[in-house]
């Protein structure tokens, strides 16, 4: 590949300046296209209702390393936060597509298990796979997918939908899946070094599991839905608490403040942080991968979720003059940064 | 990946083997699911009319090689490919998703060029990008698209609709896509003995544009609908004319008898074929990556269709006893063997 007259570094851009470039110059040509590129899904206008589509993909090097990763976990991660995103839209998932890349040093057993792991997602989250295609890979393994879901369009949450003095509310544990992933690399490094050796992980199974197999909070969904609380704004924690807010404020046009002594984090989260030198609530903030929901209400709303155990009420919204900030435990105020999960600086 | 119990080569099942074996044990939960697996496209049932959703990967080393493919074709083919499953089910497309795995040799003038072909391809089949998922690769470039479209419940074309008597139809030349891929390895192979060398492709365009920019078949279902023809049963032909005649036979119940002399070959696909010693007859009904259309029509539609210049009556549906059949210039009949594309064989 030849670039003699400029080559710009995709580091330089980042993902989201990457996607704002290369989709920038596409048009609109469908009336019932409601919403494109910069949701968690596109929502498409199907007359009584909207229909959501969402898509990620996974490889191998970059998502997982299968040197730890049980192929059951991978197929069904890859299925979960997919799902997470139609969750985000406050949406009802009903179908996915899968398509996976295999090198030939993939048994037939294997892939067997990865689509084990597939069915028990489409089970759990009660969706029928529709299709796919499954082609050989000349490196890694790859598997994208595509979830379709409903929502009724006035239950539709947007990512621009946050108001002024609205709560903001996390689900969740944060920060978990983050040092799951030191666990595994640091007991790999432990394993390479020593091949004999047994793997430890009895004492971190919780945080090794929010990595390995996320699952995405339809529950949640589901009981904002009998508790009559429409969600106004809404993303998934995918790229960590941070660049999440920092999406919705810009979509929304307001500031949010947030409370260190609010953010959900657990116990075992916490320590493990603390194990490795990591700052827990930096875990909390800028982790990524949690597929958690970050959402707001409307005040009035609060009193019916206030019991609700997994719903914390970590800020508000405030004008945007006053921009993101941290109120840390000793009453200090801090701006927000949001680093996210730049897989594209190395 | 140990697989210590037990290790079957997905090579000894072939990938049509495969996708049965691993979409065998999913269920189906929603009435909206009209048709899962094994089709072009999926079918969503929309309440007055179907929503049909297709996906399609192409993994570098695999689907393409980037020493000889231009980033703008490569965008427009992956779309192109989508739309043509989509075309395949007769009905018009309307959304679509990309994503892509990029290594970090790309830069953002790259990534710019791969989306301008996605673009030109996305204005050519009036479709809109709605999203996508934009990630770092470790190793080659990866580009899978997901197509939804539309098709009012009456005009759907399924595989298994083909019937007895039935005229068969072909679009377009055959072959050609697979010749010219023999035509750019070729000038691969010449270059790297020989880097001065300039490319010699001015003989070749049309079978070299046939491999790197195939055209969906758009216009042929705008065509028929305005002449009023319904196709019966339709597939595109993306892995050679006998394996994608296998399906239709085997999903409609029927059997298929052709006419070599009935077969669209254009001239220069036949000249390049007999230039690089290969049976023409053979690239047509084996090459693979036409991305033309193949369908069925009643007998009394034979007339709307008999002055079309690029739809071509190749033969007709028997009774499924009579299996599939290849009559010859010289009337000789032999049965027709269905290799297809088999990517997972060597």
């Amino acid at each position: 590949m030849s670039d003699k007259e400029q080559r710009t570094e995709i580091s330089s851009l980042g993902e989201f300046g990457l996607i704002d470039k290369i989709t920038g110059p596409f048009g609109k040509t469908h009336g019932d296209t409601f919403l494109g590129v910069g949701d968690d899904a596109a929502v498409i206008d199907r007359g009584v209702y909207f229909e959501v589509v969402t898509t990620d993909m996974m490889l191998e090097g970059i998502h997982f390393d299968l040197s730890y990763y049980p192929l059951e976990h991978l197929g069904y991660k890859a299925v979960s936060i997919n799902i997470s995103d139609v969750a985000a839209m406050n949406a009802t998932p009903k179908q996915i597509t899968v398509n996976i890349g295999l090198s030939n040093r993939f048994s037939v057993e294997a892939v067997e298990r990865l689509y084990n792991g597939v069915r028990h997602a489409c089970e759990d989250f009660k969706v029928d796979l529709v299709g796919g295609d499954t082609t050989s890979s000349a490196s890694g393994l790859v598997i994208s997918v595509t979830a379709i879901g409903t929502v009724d369009k006035d239950k539709v949450a947007l990512r621009k939908n946050a108001e002024k003095a609205d709560i903001l509310c996390a689900t969740g544990d944060l920060g978990g899946a983050f040092v799951g992933l030191q666990i595994l690399n640091r007991e790999k490094q432990e394993f390479l070094a020593n091949p004999d050796m047994q793997p430890k992980l009895d004492s971190y199974k919780f945080v090794v599991k929010r990595q390995l197999k996320p699952v995405a909070r339809m529950d949640i969904i589901h009981e904002l839905a009998e508790k009559e609380v429409a969600p106004k704004a809404m993303i998934d924690i995918s790229d960590g608490l941070a660049s999440e807010i920092m999406h919705l404020a810009q979509q929304s046009g307001v500031g949010f403040t947030i409370y260190e002594d609010k953010l959900p984090i657990d116990k075992q989260t916490y320590d493990t942080a603390v194990e490795f030198n990591l700052d827990p609530i930096t875990c909390v903030l800028n982790g990524g991968e949690d597929y958690e929901l970050l959402f707001t209400i409307s005040q009035e709303d609060h009193k019916k979720l206030e019991k609700h155990p997994d719903i914390h009420f970590i800020g508000y919204a405030t004008d945007s003059k006053q921009g993101l900030n941290l109120v840390t435990k000793n009453n200090q105020v801090f701006p927000l940064k949001a680093q996210g999960w730049q897989h594209f600086n190395p």
